[in-house]
């Protein structure tokens, strides 16, 4: 079995980068090969654009998608984006772990998703949801939030969070076709103590080491 | 009076690109000076990390909120924030124009966000929505899309399009204080006829010079 722990931190010190270990410790005793790709590290670059496309179709008027189609059919596409398609294609286990920023992902995981989730191979015109080429393997956020737990409540100043995440949970995994569980949050990181945030670890630690016991997010048919 | 255009497409023949143009024209007939702040076209960085910050508070562990609110007192975050935020600052009104990728920003918009609305100057723990410190600002999303308008109803297969935009027009816009209009959405893009291509900037033309009849979106107070 193995997982693709996608890790968008700058901050190598960061309670991001525990949770990271937290989850390589528990998958790992549970028989998972985890590889990481741990973006800032990499210095991954998150632009999509012509340098993705190593022999265009076109090489004057840009169609991302179709470049991409064509680029993975000829083995054109740049060799960042095969590489991570490859671990992403080997998986069965898709992590998220990142801290919400702006509301959402940042960029630079952000464009690993513009970048690598390409047309055709992940999903097609009609290749959608549970039709996706991502079907049969399982995906999941583990999301870091600085506000609180009430702020991001149906009714709190920031909104509920599980909306707040749609585009991803539901626009990025639950798109491709791959089976979504219900996302591991991490509220008030900045303002918590230190014992606090074990118990995070903790508890994430056992989120892991029982997804079986999840119940996927519904998606559309 | 000023305007800010922040347009992210890597295409210059692109949709978006005439988009772009129809902005610029019809808010220069109603007496703005706009900026265009073209993200491909200056090659924008759109990783938040410690480059931002020349002379940082503690060189050892990044803080990215503290270490923005310390180089903006000090003048020393990194030259592209500062120009950004002063357009930024100086401009009544705000413009996304974006490609919806994968339910969202393409990542060298979401770039700019995690690294130009900097902690202090355009927000703070208590500075937020109507308490905001981009107040008296209006701002809009002009947004692309591929799929068509149906599939981005409630009951849509993408889901409603504007609870995907939520993160941006309440998350962003609204969490600083901005008043928000309502997004103008080109729905179905590169399957439309030219016709209906140039019925679509038309009517966005016709939505740019009667900003002020539109009922701005409510916000949390």
């Amino acid at each position: 079995m193995k997982a693709l722990l996608v890790y968008a931190h700058p901050e190598p010190r960061s309670f991001n980068a525990s949770l990271k270990q937290v989850a390589i410790d528990t998958l790992e005793q549970q028989g998972f090969e985890v590889h990481v790709s741990d973006l800032y590290a990499m210095k991954f670059n998150p632009v999509a654009g012509h340098a993705d496309f190593l022999q265009p179709l076109d090489p004057e008027t840009l169609n991302i998608s179709i470049e991409q189609r064509h680029g993975y059919k000829h083995g054109t596409l740049a060799a960042d984006i095969n590489q991570q398609l490859e671990y992403l294609l080997q998986a069965e286990l898709l992590i998220f772990q990142f801290p919400l920023w702006w509301f959402g992902m940042p960029a630079i995981l952000k464009g690993w998703v513009d970048r690598v989730l390409i047309s055709g191979t992940v999903y097609g015109r009609t290749a959608q949801f549970d039709r996706g080429r991502l079907k049969n393997k399982r995906a999941l956020a583990c999301v870091t939030t600085g506000a609180d737990q009430a702020s991001f409540a149906a009714d709190g100043i920031n909104g509920d969070i599980h909306l707040l995440l749609m585009p991803l949970l539901r626009g990025v995994f639950g798109f491709t076709g791959m089976t979504v569980l219900p996302p591991f949050i991490g509220y008030s990181v900045p303002y918590i103590s230190e014992q606090n945030r074990h118990q995070m670890m903790t508890d994430y630690s056992k989120y892991l080491a029982e997804l079986d016991l999840l119940t996927p997010l519904e998606m559309p048919k």
